[in-house]
């Protein structure tokens, strides 16, 4: 482990989801059976390729939502769309990208995103 | 938007599930979050392809179904199962495809599907 | 192994590919490396679920060709497009099939559904 | 059917899940629906290649639990853990396989499994 | 067939494959096929969604080029990296979208799509 | 970059690949394209994952073929099959896991695997 690297990546969660300060707290059940998975993700996934300069945080937020609503990861994308406002994408952009996921991955995946963030943006 | 396409699309939609009348009504939070998705859903994936002459359309149902269980869509399936029904496909013949399902994307695809069918035709 | 499975899935494999007698003749190279893997699929894909009365096997091959591109599977979908000619399928049912799969796998796999098709049906 | 496959299935399944004797007791719905189908796992699944000599059964798991983590066939998923664990193989080792499914099918796939482990091993 | 969506496809294509004019040119052998599945994807894929406002077509190309290469469809992705360059998009910012796909559809999926990108961006 | 983490990666894929040393060595063309995502791979999926103690290296490389068998990622398999056999797995053992691979991700996936072991093996 390596608590350069978890800065970094802390830094990029607490820019996604703010209200939790530095992303998942691990007092999930996930989290206590396998601690070190966590700040696994924490270190490599944020830490290590979220964090480079080659694009902006804003464009990185729009095309994990893209891609999570097209493998149909709907409670990751959950937290991403939460994240994507955080970062000032606006719901309405949102919708689009979900929309147009009809196209590459299928309706039924378009669907499925659009009643995860008819949830998240508290639209019923 | 195109309203002959919608016209077209919507009577497709009332052949598979008559009881709503003419498809998904609008009043679910993910059709007041993107009014237009279902819109362009009836216009394009119902006006456009299903109601094309070339493939009849009970067969065209029977492979979505088989489609929707493959690819593990089973709120989809759910909706198609029963448009299915509607159109005169039997319950075998249903069962009998979920079945082959298992040949093609696996077994544990084919046991969700077949759950999804016990719900759908009050299997308890 | 079972020999009247093996007879029952090697009937219907010659009816869906008259022209190789009965199916998979273990002259390709994954067939020399796993034999048994070959009858399995010949006893327990085509002699336990494909031989089933339930479903008209006309029925069984447009829900295999419209399964296997929505999964993308296209050198399968190619064996299974001449076998669903070989049942009386026609060429324009079997094109309608691959479009309408655009509308639940995404364009991608219907693009690429279809250039296997313009292969199989010799369009160029 | 064929009564010899059955009985080599089914002794399988009771290595893997004891506590129900025999695998699936056939009093679920999708059982109920699709008795058959039930039976043609038994048969084909287990009596045709989990039986087969030339890998051990603890390694047929361990693959089993690391091929539906990465497909996301979580209930499938939840079964096959608990058959690990009957069969030896740790906690510790499933939550290894679990986390590196990350690297081949991504982050959110070996969160979700880890969800459903950690329901499996009763930590909350 | 509508015109006036064909138009409004047609334009969007024009701006990301400016070298084609105005997108596919119905001289490949699945066109030949399927003409009618072309002219539907201008009409509804371009038409219906990409030429909607809410989204700069920006950062529709971007989420197109990232669900493409998390969804392992590959020779779209081609075709795409291609218009994304056209509509000003960098090169080091679709490595960076291609490198954090390993992170949600794992390491190969992002190993073949950066195999494609430097064929497109002629690296050897 | 992290020094120490390279080091623990390269030595893991100095036993799964020892003809080439230490891995992917940079010299083809997504490596020219991407440097650092192949020593983020190397860092992270093998420095960070399969170094950890948890878990046999033989088991790890068996699931690991598993997975990209069951989700179609054939270009991995190839080196992950090759690297399997570095650790000792036979032969035998790899054909029964893609065997296997029909009952969790379908035939088709069991098949395609089955041609690239056929390669990767040798026979023909």
């Amino acid at each position: 482990m390596d608590d350069e690297l978890l800065a970094k990546g802390r830094d990029i969660q607490g820019q996604l989801w703010p209200q939790v300060g530095s992303g998942p707290t691990g007092a999930f059940p996930a989290a206590k059976l396998a601690p070190d998975f966590y700040r696994y993700v924490a270190e490599s996934a944020f830490g290590m390729l979220w964090s480079r300069p080659g694009l902006a945080i804003r464009d990185r937020s729009l095309v994990t939502v893209a891609q999570l609503a097209a493998l149909g990861k709907n409670d990751e994308l959950k937290a991403h769309l939460r994240g994507a406002r955080n970062l000032g994408i606006t719901q309405d952009e949102l919708v689009e990208v979900l929309m147009q996921t009809a196209i590459y991955a299928g309706v039924p995946a378009a669907n499925a995103a659009l009643a995860v963030a008819a949830e998240v943006f508290e639209v019923d």
